[in-house]
């Protein structure tokens, strides 16, 4: 068998770890999708439309940190842009991938139909491939910056460019190795914040709804428990720290918050925030951001405190270092907390859960997943209960 | 009652004509809506997502000529340029409103997100209105230039805007009057076709699918009854022609024709083309492009024959002239005509309705509208028959 | 001699009245070049670069109305956007050419150093032409937007494109004829207009810097004689009104104003604005927009009053209209005014003419033109009297 | 002193090693210039336009590896883009920095003059700057970015915010430090190539001229000198290699070859091509791309050879790593070469330069630097020979 484009990407495809990819079917991307099944490695799930294929893809890629949709050319395609604005928002690594027309054909530069223009808005890296010659680099380019940045990618394969032959792909590891850590700035940043921190009596840990896309669950529970402080969320990270965890405070949301919650953060004297996103929402109509002198702000790939700014290494970098060497320290600001569980034996009801306040309050138990993000982000919630 | 920008929208949109417009709520287009309603000249109808908001939209604006869809901001919001690609593909006025966040807000310049960059590639207008002052120049704008040139256009409002106070707008005639035609171009060009009409002995015309656009149905009957010659649709125009036409000739589709029809085609010495479409699929895959020494080529804009092009003029007002000044003239190559009709008692079934070549090659009673386009546009088939 | 695509380029600038191009040449637009020496209604004028070609006709089409530049591909044309930005600025009709190569080679696709992406943000229309077939169309819409918008367009010419067979065009007619104006629109505005007058006693005309693109000076003269007004200027149309006129009285530009000047504007109690445009500059900071209840504003393609906005028709229509539906009006607001003649045997040298405010407390003597902009419009200074 | 946002850029430019910037004062940079002085790390040197403040700083770039230019906002800032395209070319960080008017005022939003829709087709990275909380990340992102790609970037500074507080920048290695290479990637790459070479017995390098931008000169001479093979050089690449090397063998360009260099390459059975730009130019009308089974390609971020390509590492971490191993390795077809020295007393006219041909056939002894480049890449030539 000739080794061929459509099979680079299935390669690679596979070894970033999918065993599916979700597809329309199209003219231009008939023989795109034969190269994929030919060789092997996924199974071709296909979609009724556009839309719901990038949306399964989205879904897809929350389980299995990311995901590919396989769309053709046309005005349907514009509604897969949905699913991938909703991975852009959500720190997803969905690649869309899209057959295109023969580039030699006459009038085969349809300007004002092309795709590409609108979907570099919502991607990180988009590109157009019409050479077999090019596309090992260009198909490379799309999914390392995907995995790298946490976002949605974009592929464009002219349809008579899928099973022309190519080179074999290297090792996986070029696209999934992370940079290691500048050590120079990620040292200063630690001893800059540990400086920070000694001084504080009162602290508390507010987690962000971009702690996911950073992988640093684990590490917060350890600096939590180094620390010996609170932990609250916002309100779009409602679950996303597990709520049994004793230091565990429920949601902090300004005026809306449970007055415990609130009292814990207005009367800290040092807040850890980590990975928030504020907007209007998150700060009630921008009149509570959690900045200035009291506040260690801790973001995917920036620390800022004591009025310096760090970077040059990953939040889970920095997490990690710090937490180690906070062990040990005496414990500052943990308040009891008696959580009140939500009962198994009632489901969720459609109506209950659009009481999102409600759901906010309530204490979930362990294996609980609720996502309900306001507007910059879509709106969803949904609200699973494990057994 | 204060007039509003929101009652300056509404009042355009009821002058040219509609009354209804679709709507899906959230917080960005609250006001706008409220507006909206207040004004009383359109009803308002609810979708349940943005992707059938737009949807509906588009099959209002195949019936009335032109439509609005109201949406709001976020990633749910590009499912709705699918509607509004086709409305491009289908040469229809559909006017996409979205409302926006306050743009005084702190942080409001979230470029990511930003939905004009990814519209402005489907759409002929996009305007942002962030002041009161400048909204009724950038709604006619949007809306005059939809109108004019039969494409859908974009408008984005700021949520703090939709109830500012607002001057109020002039007779709609400055939206909707067409350009007079230059006369000294149509003239030349009546001339010129004449005389290519003059030495031709065979001649046939071409509708194409653009002709509904062009609002020049009547026209063309009267030009082919004038020259009386034989009437032939590209297959991406069936339905548009009345098939008991006594000159009606069917589909001409390359080597796919009815081999009458193409033989009527290939036998002709002069071809009258009425705003057709050539992509790979009219033209059966490039091979059969009608142009040349023996083609009289209208298009929208601009008419070319005997190696000379002119425009100035709109096709309607082209055909008509040149339908005046055929009448009386000797009846060219018109060829009887026995069509088979499709039988009124049998539904057509999905499945005879995707067996899209016998739909092509039936004759259709008076009535009976067929929409079936291929890649470029959108694909559908639609296929109902009057009693 | 067979006719080509560059030969209906340069017959098209011939016809709109060009006498002369600019051009730089280079591999890219060598054969173009010589398609408009062989049609000869042109003289090639040779810039040593692409920044002084574009200046060039910039400078060009302010005395003549329009202008050509013809550039090569590469990163040197750049510079020529400088010009063509200016233009934008200026509203000047400079059409922009630029030789590309042969989009039929391997690898002709080099997107980061493509040019239109760059280009479409300061012109009206951008098209590439890479057939013969549709350069007619393409050369047209961009000639016609320029000269109606007055602002300055792109042409992109692919090099194998430049000698192809093309067809003749059609009368110049059809490129350059203004559309005729909506007359209710018009008469409504006008009726509007002369019921904000009659009720005003101390009224004063405000002339901005867009009213030459307007084509409107003889009728704004008409137009104060008929109401017997005084007539100020702001400070970016200095020496757009002829200054010995006896209705003239200096610049206004709120407190920077000649004190005579700034009083009659205040005490004014209808103030008629033709075409200004309002920036940081001209409104002192922001702090003196002329709007409201007493203004009459008429913009080029707008005119608002009484709460009320009119379009559909141009800037110089309506003030014909209005100037002679207004004559033998009793006189308002009349002052009389003493000119300071700027002696004609004093040359300016340039540190007089950067010594901007005293330029414009003078008076100018009949052909005197100074050009003054500030940010947002280019900031240039000429000033020359004629003998 | 408070520090400001233009201090963290200033302080981030003096970081990288800048001693000079370039600026053309304005009313929008004014502050930011001001901050720069205040700062204290860099010269402030003004050009009289932007055109040669775009190309000072490009110049400056290629002798000290990055450059920063400052300009002001308006049509003049256009033509600094010329140079900003040259060094995109050239692969040269250049950061261009633009201050804009402040966005908190009225009608601030001029869309048709926005500069940064421009910027981004020929930038790598392009930020506007509103909010002193968000200059950090931004200044970092965009002077990184240059760095790691050696690619301009750009900046906009919004006039108020140059001297708005801001927290202290971390070290500087956080911008710098280049990623390690992907270990397992490297090996299979550098397995694979001596695989590739030990079956070949006529080897060449042909080095291209990217190598200046990938920092491996040195690197090269330790392979040309392990492997003792002959080198050539692209023509665009004129005098990146040293010509004295007893192994150098003049220009490779095909037809237009020296016939003896022609012949080299043609009878290799191993070419190892070194970061060369195939253009219509270099391959002499596209009949002559250098690919196949008997080259192996090392690109600036990828190397492909038998039937296999490998990323994860840069050009000069392989090249080297290559020629370590390659170390006493029988010599290959290495050529005697007698350089004919260009005399050092005879000035190169401009005559002289303009005659490429022979400039390109002729040697140069050690400290000559010639750089020629044609279409897609500015076209200059200069000539200087060192004392």
């Amino acid at each position: 068998m000739i080794f061929t484009v459509g099979h680079y990407l299935a390669e690679r495809l596979t070894q970033i770890g999918l065993k599916h990819h979700f597809a329309v079917t199209g003219d231009c991307n008939l023989v795109l999708l034969d190269q994929l099944l030919a060789h092997g490695g996924m199974k071709q799930i296909y979609s009724c439309n556009e839309l719901t294929c990038s949306l399964s893809a989205e879904g897809y890629a929350r389980v299995n940190g990311a995901a590919a949709a396989i769309i053709t050319f046309g005005a349907d395609a514009i509604s897969a842009l949905n699913g991938i604005r909703e991975a852009y928002a959500e720190n997803l690594p969905v690649i869309l991938i899209s057959g295109t027309p023969n580039t030699r054909d006459p009038r085969s530069d349809l300007a004002p139909l092309r795709q590409i223009g609108m979907v570099r808005h919502i991607t990180v890296a988009a590109e157009i491939i019409t050479s077999a010659e090019t596309a090992p680099a260009q198909i490379d380019h799309v999914i390392r910056t995907a995995l790298h940045e946490k976002k949605p990618a974009y592929l464009e394969i002219a349809c008579h460019i899928a099973d022309q032959p190519c080179v074999r792909p290297s090792p996986v590891s070029s696209l999934c190795s992370h940079p290691a850590p500048d050590l120079e700035s990620l040292n200063e940043a630690v001893d800059e914040s540990l400086c920070f921190l000694e001084k504080r009596n009162r602290i508390v840990i507010l987690v962000g709804s971009k702690l996911p896309a950073a992988e640093a669950l684990e590490n917060t529970t350890e600096l939590a428990d180094g620390l010996g402080c609170s932990i609250t969320v916002v309100s779009a990270a409602k679950s996303l720290f597990p709520e049994e965890h004793p230091a565990f405070q429920s949601i902090y949301w300004d005026e809306v918050s449970n007055p415990r919650t609130e009292k814990i953060i207005h009367e800290a004297d040092g807040i850890i925030t980590l990975a928030p996103v504020w907007n209007d929402y998150s700060s009630v109509g921008w009149q509570n951001l959690i900045h200035g002198e009291n506040v260690l702000e801790i973001n995917p790939d920036r620390v800022t405190v004591n009025n310096r700014t760090f970077n040059g290494f990953c939040l889970k970098d920095f997490v990690r270092e710090i937490a180690h060497r906070s062990q040990g320290r005496p414990a500052s600001s943990k308040e009891d907390y008696q959580p009140w569980f939500f009962p198994l034996t009632t489901p969720m009801t459609n109506d209950e859960t659009t009481r999102q306040s409600n759901i906010r309050r309530r204490s979930f138990p362990r294996g609980t997943q609720a996502e309900d993000e306001m507007p910059w982000q879509p709106q969803r919630l949904m609200a699973t209960t494990s057994s």
